[in-house]
């Protein structure tokens, strides 16, 4: 065993062989996404110090702004005490996490039993995916 | 079907009827925790104000601080852009979520091919739990 499964090793993976994956703006603090990671994804994170999250709906690798642009820069990964979460710290370029063209895709407010979109769309979705 | 029952089935429940949820701090926007909520359990939070989860480890409701005292009050609940994913900005009592006695779970920092604990125990896990 290499050192480089050691510290993939300590990530308790679920049945899927995934680990949730909490994306966080490291200079502002707002939450950007909630993605899902397998081993490999993981992996190549560290390695390019960029995001990669493994698809579930397409189930393939999935370079965080491969279409879009909208690289996550690695600022920082942490692990929390059960071992079966990630925190990224990143830096969101485009200012853009969300597919919606909105900076976080944390967006639906829940409001008198509603939920309310309530952030503007930076950039139309069409424009960024053509 | 109850004006409760739409805003709750807007959430895309996973096959084990479940979301993940996010715990971030409102005033340092720092995150506290990751965990699931069940229907009931995001129901109950939205009722009380207080964050209450499901344990899928002791497969039961577990109102957040109820043997610490470490509550966290919700100050806003948000969903992502594929509802399937919640976030809350809470008020964390006494300023411990972890455990372990310290402000955040995810205390574990990569560096250099390791997870090095980085965070305060803010308070002994032993005085937390008697």
């Amino acid at each position: 065993m290499s050192t480089h499964d050691t510290w993939l090793n300590h990530v308790k993976w679920n049945e899927q062989g995934l680990v949730p994956v909490i994306a966080q703006e490291a200079g502002s603090n707002a939450i950007l996404m909630f993605a899902w990671m397998n081993r490999e994804a993981l992996a190549k994170t560290v390695e390019s110090g960029e995001a990669v999250y493994w698809s579930r709906s397409r189930k393939k690798l999935w370079r965080k702004g491969e279409e879009s642009g909208h690289v996550q820069k690695i600022v920082e990964i942490r692990l929390d005490c059960d071992e079966d979460a990630l925190l990224i710290r990143v830096e969101q370029l485009g200012g853009i996490a969300c597919h919606t063209g909105r900076h976080s895709c944390f967006f639906q407010k829940f409001v008198n039993g509603e939920w309310l979109s309530t952030e503007p769309v930076i950039k139309d979705p069409e424009s960024i995916y053509k």
